[in-house]
């Protein structure tokens, strides 16, 4: 997607040595919502004809592009708890993440009502790079007996090994921008 | 909000002795994406008037309902995170907010670059019972020294201090839901 991929050659920023691609002033912490807008309906044209029933995502980053792009599906979107809360009191499904960004292991949870077995679901996220939170997420869709549609990601570090090792469980991945390389000196260059 | 109001009753769940109030399968764990769009629409209503050049929410339930509200603003949206990650670098404004849901005291921070003087912030959120996110979001307005515009919130629990505490201090508070009273027996009334 040219204008993802441009909109991070122009306003993302590379840190920590070149491990770290910033794009908080547009996508996951400011949020240009007409971005998200052209995000959504790109994920539309990718798997709109899939039959797509719901769209699961984790928190705290995907859910405004998942939200976005659900008015497109017009499907309900769910997003994965990070911790329990006094608020989900039915059965849940549950996942143990690694994040990089946070540097720990964490709980995500689904309350089951949510996904059913005839259930066919889509997952979006921000970011792909060890694929953790995709791992998550998928494990949460086979616990439902579900039927997993595919996962629609914005960023995918394709240096990092979750999306190869994802697409090799025979996944569909989709990412919108595929970042082949960046350093603090030479920025981004895209697959 | 007749169609919110008429939601809570038809889907609500009272849980914890009448102290939780569960709307988890609508709005804030599934989210109904078409109820959004008419939240976002009733935000824009009372708001759209005020030259509003940023919102502000809070991770995780409000980044939703303010991206698709972001829709009608056109403008960012920007979400307070709850912890510091690898992808914050920058000067931050911080706040310590306590949380009724989650039980403990955690500090939201936002970076100081996308939240200037100049700005005309609203702050939108899904709940308002004690006010302690609303708190710590006003405190981030004010350290920008950015106007504060006013706040949107999906459902008050009226019955709880925040809203009578907020309002006083002279904060336009505007709640699309209040809840005057609710028991595990009787359901939910609205003020």
């Amino acid at each position: 997607m040219k204008l993802l991929e441009e909109r991070i050659r122009k306003d993302g920023k590379i840190r920590g040595g070149g491990t770290v691609l910033k794009v908080g002033s547009f996508l996951n912490h400011q949020i240009d919502v007409d971005l998200y807008n052209e995000i959504g309906k790109e994920f539309f044209r990718l798997f709109g004809q899939d039959g797509v029933t719901k769209i699961l995502t984790i928190e705290a980053s995907g859910i405004g592009i998942a939200c976005i792009a659900g008015q497109y599906f017009h499907v309900p979107v769910i997003f994965a708890k990070k911790s329990k809360t006094k608020n989900i009191d039915g059965e849940v499904y549950t996942a143990s993440v690694q994040s990089f960004t946070h540097a720990n292991i964490y709980t995500i949870m689904v309350e089951k009502e949510f996904i059913q077995p005839q259930d066919r679901v889509l997952l979006i996220d921000d970011f792909l790079a060890n694929g953790a939170a995709l791992d998550g997420l998928i494990q949460v869709v086979d616990q439902a007996g579900a039927t997993l549609v595919g996962a629609g990601v914005c960023v995918e570090k394709a240096f990092q090994p979750g999306g190869e090792r994802i697409r090799s469980r025979g996944v569909r991945v989709e990412a919108l921008a595929r970042v082949a390389s960046m350093s603090e000196e030479e920025g981004v260059t895209f697959c």
